[in-house]
């Protein structure tokens, strides 16, 4: 079992879909990664910031599912980083209602000790000079460093965001934000571009689509479990993240083979957490539940062919 | 090696797209569906009709690929069925600029003798009531009955494509036409009401992010293979289904254990199809690059996990 460091926001979300909405939840990137890769017996650290408002009893949640949150910093007067969305019925796609940044606007990660000789480091979608600091803070450089992001940063961060991308084995985006980062409408010529910028490994996730692990010439696909009925897609992303990196944290193996077995975990740990409202579904989840439904990708997946 | 026969259209094409147009081509769901299960062995006999101003070199052409174009109707006063279309930059979409029924609007099926005991009936898309005619006319009911039809149909002749929907063993069709057809915009759902209207298999195709197939309750899925460019889409899921339908011939297997080798088959085809204009790519294919491809497919979705 290797230490996994994970950086991103710890929020509050309120949620609204076509089969309901709620009131302020916990959500953020860090989260959801967090409850994703503890589910493989790691024990995430967390390095992330909330305000006074954040109720001591998710910080317990967390803990309680193996989650370390001494990195997370509490600012007594400040206010949670606050985001709200609405889905669209067809629940692909949907408006921002709400971006409050709060504490997360005057963030400076700090991370914990126990942490600085951490093996594997997940960089969750945040401003690339939270990322590129807690990368320069780390005692020793890990054995895999995987970043999620998003459009917003490349369209207003994104020199500071190349300085990352350089820097990482790994990035997860999905298939518009690859295209606008390579200028490439062919992930295959997109993926080629991105190497380019340094990460051997580049993951585009095409949501209901399921994802693409591309190194050099070699390419995998993880499919997204069909499902009868989407729930929630918040976060499906960062669980997507938070599957492959503890995955990897837990065999500690960072060959392209066991890669594959990684974004087939991420693949599967998202098709839980669609299934409920917010975090809710990632809460209840069993190793048990996990191990089936591995099954039913290897059913969806797995064929037998004589070549001639 | 079971007897083959294809309905559908034969036809002459225009198209463009963002890398250059064409001028009028042979095209036709019958043409491309024939060349890719002809690419399997078996010697398919298509039912069509044509007019005098078809090129006797292009039913040279199909002979050559062991074709039987016996049951082609040459009207020799019509006209060909002409299709012109022209794809968006990102060639997921198109317009329909003409389409001239000519012979096609009076056309009335005969089915040649040699293929009255046909064990395999591919429909392609094209009015139901000449799908229907063909099923009708079998001397006896083949093992397997494959219909592709499109969103067209559904809006002009649904009562009748629903009579055709009900006697048939497979549909394809794509996931915005199953969603039409369904009524339901989960696919999972979609597939199940889809079963009840008579078809034990449903294979839903999605274009670029490959095709499932459903038998009430398993599911499985071909990946489309990430290719560094598409260059013409036109013809790419008649040849999906011609790969589908050329595997199941060749091995008289109708097992869904088969037919999930098959939807391999139809993506692996189709994939080549759109390398090049027209059915260019198809004619010049050989069985080695075929095999090749194959390979390629099992390592973009085979990997071994244990499950613990």
């Amino acid at each position: 079992m290797s230490k996994l460091l994970v950086v991103g926001t710890v929020a509050f979300d309120a949620i609204e879909t076509p089969f309901g909405k709620t009131d302020k939840i916990l959500g953020g990137a860090a989260t959801y990664i967090s409850l994703s890769a503890a589910q493989f017996g790691v024990k995430p650290g967390i390095v992330s910031v909330v305000g006074g408002d954040f109720p001591k009893e998710y910080l317990k949640k967390l803990n309680e599912k193996n989650i370390n949150t001494e990195g997370i910093e509490i600012v007594e007067d400040g206010k949670t980083f606050f985001w709200k969305g609405k889905y669209h019925n067809d629940l692909n796609t949907r408006d921002t209602l709400i971006t409050d940044l709060n504490v997360l606007a005057d963030f400076n990660p700090v991370v914990p000790k126990e942490f600085m000789d951490a093996e594997f480091l997940m960089l969750g979608n945040l401003h690339p000079a939270v990322q590129m600091s807690v990368i320069n803070q780390l005692a020793k450089r890990p054995k895999l460093i995987v970043l999620d992001t998003m459009n917003f940063w490349m369209d207003n961060a994104l020199d500071l965001l190349m300085e990352v991308i350089a820097k990482i084995d790994v990035i997860t985006i999905n298939d518009e934000e690859a295209r606008q980062l390579s200028g490439e409408y062919s992930l295959v010529k997109a993926a080629h571009k991105i190497h380019k910028m340094g990460p051997k490994y580049v993951v585009i996730k095409k949501g209901e689509h399921g994802a693409l692990l591309f190194n050099n010439g070699n390419v995998f696909f993880a499919p997204a479990l069909p499902l009868e009925e989407v729930f929630d897609p918040t976060g499906a992303g960062d669980t997507f993240a938070g599957g492959f990196i503890g995955h990897m944290a837990r065999t500690g193996d960072i060959s392209f083979e066991n890669m594959k077995r990684a974004v087939i975990c991420g693949s599967n740990l998202a098709s839980f957490s669609v299934e409920k409202f917010g975090t809710e579904r990632m809460e209840s989840l069993t190793n048990d539940e996990i191990q089936k439904r591995l099954l039913q990708f290897k059913l969806l997946t797995q064929f037998e062919i004589e070549l001639n």
